[in-house]
């Protein structure tokens, strides 16, 4: 039995990147729908770190509550080295991220079937699961032009394979899509459907893996470790519960078969990985109660070559970049990946973005996949590296180690992500916020309301709900002045010409927030603060005002202004795309500069829209 | 059809007090029953406001995340009086909570049947639910002395009706119960059956109340305020969504019929309740876009002669005491009434404690309810007394009414409740902990974990799990001297006559942790800290040990011992009853004080249990 049908995304792949894809797209009301050959989640090991900028990423989809609840939390890394009596010793503690501006700056572990089960409850609530499981036999794309260009048509052509349960029969299904995200993972079928090339090298670092509750007196057993010694590298990275999962260095001779040259997994056991820790770390005893999980790899850094066919077929997560666990990347740079595309999908789907808009997914995730890669090599030959000893004197010294780690802090929190310019990341107004850098997310701030003087996070007011927030730094609006020249901008916004009457999707007459959403963030003081002195139109809801001030609830606030370096009275519009990073800078005054950011890539209001 | 069963606790009423108490037993395994006559919830109106210390309380029982994400926050107060044209105008704006060391230094605010609906979801969760419409018809208590000592005898028989539905016959059930706690409210049939009497006396005033959306121009609708004007006084209590709850003063002639001198709702209706609202906030305009609810109500405080009958019925809530809801604290003493009932009720069932503790429910909050009616009588005296004007020297001026509204914080954040000495409340060693007060509840403080360096806030540490917390305060446990008299300590504590041995229901030969948990916290700073100095009696699991140490990521920490006042050489051993109130400040080197606290009302390890 074959049926047919239509779809708008076809994701294919139910990991960490196709369900933050999934949940995104569902969440935004696409047609989408996401199936996996795999008929159960992963029930242990696999990847489970969770970077500080991917909390707030999850934290954007009201995802992080669970998270950080379920998971286990490395505030704290220490650092071991060969001692003076044979075994290590701790060389020091340091904290576990270093990113100043993180909201959340440690790292949350989890596994990684708990971290897909959040995003899997999250599509339960809104009526949709993964299909599975489903195997997708063919996929063919339009060579038409005319059909490739326009958003609306179905230039995919998908088969599905389903087994049908208890009879042995299977159905199978063509599906016509607009467009298709693979997130099957390092062998994906979606990939070397398209021939896409991975570019890279494996590299000679083998490594074993185990998940296990130990018995142990070693004292930074709870804390992430990185333990160099004279028998080999370890890093400790402590879980949920009492597991604590530890990646063993191995030797080619504890591996490879001599007779192929090959890595033979059947040469290793947990009983010698097992070995090799205890060695390790030496004078301190290590037993495993329990053993979860285990595997062994070989680290190998590579990207490919494109990561679209025509902006119609993406391939996203591992499926486009791999690399080593070590620095606890590839799950963050996956959900990371499709992130990024889902807004994208998004606007064009709607027909409010130019389907050009899909490009800068490759431009921006293609640079970030190759300077990670670039990172990873530097890392993992640091983190493979001998220890300096007495014996040594080439070896890879604490200091050195330390100022790697912290050094790498931005890259390794996620923090730093920085988009370089296109049509969505304008830094021609950058000297207007010298110290909140257009291409990176929105730093954190704390800014109370001005109507009831609740304490918000800035980053919480700019969910992932696919609208552009529009920040308007307006200064004092309890000075004449400064309130004549918000009356100004609202004028100037409320024109037909204005972006916000073109792009915002108005009902007759009304100006429309389905795309924007205003908020505006004075410099008056809360307790003498009237929101009913910022401009209707900038107000379409009493809760949109806020000030810069100081919260007693939270001991933070106050330092928005100061912080992004905005001026107190010459103020700015600060523009965050939808997935959190600031796209362009503006000033107050010229309403013209965010007319012309938006006609770069958005469509007119009564251009056609499919949703 | 009559059936008969046996129950250990039947909770009367399903208010908040009642469905508190249900939950808190329920958490702890008591066999316990809740029943109610009304049919459904209440869909709106009623009690609203939830103090600082009511959402602490609720926090230890895991129920806070829900009532913040849901609820209106009140940060900002504003007080208006009479200006010089004629309305009103603002004299000031002060925080809505004095009470500088609320862990939530604001109210919520959200309708009776939502906060109803938080304990519902969490006895479901249990699988347990509130049996509806069921009312009782009968109750007997014995009058046999031994059966009344005994808690394992049933003493009371209750009889309940039950409508069976369609066909309109009805069942009745005679429930044998050990306890039964009256939550029926302000006429309660439990307090009536058993002649308990109000005491206290009706007053003047008397109020209108409407919920409703507003539409206004006036700039602290999303604030509290207290509005004093020619034209009579108003209360703005900002609700969640858009609502708003207005108090509205009115006269005797608004609302009594002269011929009867009685309250006759009838003359009073929305359309005179909004007009009044009008006519106090000019030259502000309001009207009401919906109006949800609406009562009227005369300002009564009333407390009852006792608050139990030979501890086996008590009485809880709004059927052993009412005041006005000028101050919000109905809803709030109720549940904090049966949150104190509910780990007493659990020891004695246990057979952990004698039945005597049960007097302590009446002891500690009858005294409560008292300084309730004494402080409501004061504070809706000076809301309702005339404004101080040109005309009137002898009314209320702001500057006495802000500083009654901050004088009262303590009281009516609920962060004051002070329980009075007892077998329970021990200040004898009150000079050990200066800035911790024996009878209030356990100060808020951020704590670091030693093997991990995730911070905690200590009253999490501290849940509604009916344990008693033993914080050890032991110093610096890296310096040999400190860690030498820890495991003095821990030797003392190990001995077959210590509280720990005996009443801490070990199995064979291990101590036991059902009764108490064990919590050490050191000055050693985390970056130093090995958790294992601690010694292993004291430290049953790696997650029991903290320092009082920064926490980067939350921004606070290190200051227990300095605000505890407990010196970082002598140390301390606090203890923190079930409910969250300190209960005994002991020497650390001076075991037999704990003992000797503990046999006050503990029962030995061998005696019975029924749970």
């Amino acid at each position: 039995m074959t049926t047919k049908s239509n779809v708008d995304v076809l994701i294919i792949g139910a990991g960490p990147a196709g369900l933050m894809c999934a949940n995104g797209l569902a969440r935004a009301g696409v047609n989408v729908r996401i199936i996996d050959q795999r008929l159960l989640v992963v029930p242990a090991g696999q990847a489970d770190g969770i970077q500080p900028r991917t909390i707030e990423v999850l934290q954007s989809y009201g995802l992080a509550e669970r998270l950080l609840r379920e998971g286990n939390q490395m505030h704290m890394a220490a650092f071991y080295n060969p001692g003076p009596n044979g075994g290590i010793e701790r060389a020091g503690r340091a904290p576990d991220v270093t990113a100043p501006t993180a909201r959340y700056p440690f790292e949350v572990t989890l596994h990684q079937g708990a971290i897909e089960s959040i995003f899997l409850d999250s599509l339960y609530s809104m009526g949709r699961a993964v299909e599975r499981p489903v195997k997708p036999t063919s996929i063919e794309l339009s060579r038409n032009d005319a059909e490739l260009r326009d958003p609306k048509a179905y230039p995919l052509k998908v088969h599905l394979k389903r087994p049908n349960g208890a009879d042995e029969q299977s159905s199978t299904e063509v599906v016509n899509a607009r467009f298709v995200v693979g997130t099957d993972g390092a062998h994906s079928w979606v990939r070397k459907n398209f021939a896409i090339q991975m570019e890279g090298e494996q590299t000679d670092y083998i490594w074993g893996v185990i998940d296990t509750i130990p018995e142990t007196n070693f004292p930074d057993i709870r804390n992430r470790c990185v333990i160099h010694s004279e028998c080999g590298s370890c890093m400790v990275i402590p879980r949920e519960g009492d597991k604590v999962r530890l990646y063993i260095q191995l030797s080619d001779k504890q591996v490879v078969d001599p007779a192929t040259g090959r890595v033979d997994k059947s040469r290793v056991s947990t009983d010698n990985l097992m070995q090799a820790v205890k060695n390790i770390m030496k004078p301190y005893t290590i037993d495993a109660r329990e053993i979860e999980w285990w595997t062994i790899y070989i680290i190998g850094q590579r990207v490919a070559s494109k990561f679209s066919i025509h902006e119609r077929v993406f391939i996203a997560g591992d499926a486009c970049h791999t690399h080593s666990p070590k620095a606890g990347q590839g799950m963050n740079a996956s959900m990371n990946d499709t992130h990024n595309l889902v807004w994208k999908l998004t606007h064009v789907l709607r027909g409010w973005a130019d389907i050009s808009l899909l490009k800068l997914y490759e431009f921006e995730r293609r640079k970030y996949a190759q300077d990670l890669i670039n990172f990873d090599r530097k890392f993992s030959a640091l983190f493979s590296g001998k220890p300096r000893t007495q014996e040594n004197q080439d070896g890879v010294s604490h200091e050195q180690f330390l100022e790697a780690f912290q050094t790498f802090g931005g890259f390794t929190s996620g923090i730093g992500i920085h988009y370089a310019p296109s049509t969505v990341t304008d830094v021609t107004y950058q000297s207007l916020s010298p110290g909140l850098l257009i291409g990176q997310r929105i730093l954190p701030q704390t800014l109370i309301r001005a109507a009831d003087s609740r304490p918000y996070e800035l980053q919480d007011l700019c969910p992932a709900d696919i609208k552009f927030k529009i920040l308007l730094f307006l200064g004092d609006i309890a000075d004449p002045a400064q309130a004549e020249r918000a009356q100004r901008l609202a004028d100037s916004l409320g024109k037909p010409g204005s972006f916000l009457s073109k792009y915002g999707r108005a009902k007759s007459g009304v100006v429309g927030w389905k795309v924007f959403d205003l908020l505006t963030i004075c410099t008056t003081r809360k307790e003498m603060v009237n929101f009913l002195d910022v401009p209707a139109l900038l107000r379409p809801h009493w809760s949109k005002v806020f000030v810069d001030d100081v919260s007693v609830a939270l001991n933070a606030g106050g330092k928005a202004y100061s912080t992004y370096g905005i001026d107190r009275s010459a103020g700015a519009i600060v523009v965050v795309r939808p997935d959190g990073y600031v796209g362009i800078v503006a000033p107050v005054e010229d309403v013209g500069v965010l007319n012309t950011y938006f006609a770069g890539f958005m469509t007119q209001r009564n251009s056609s829209s499919h949703l």
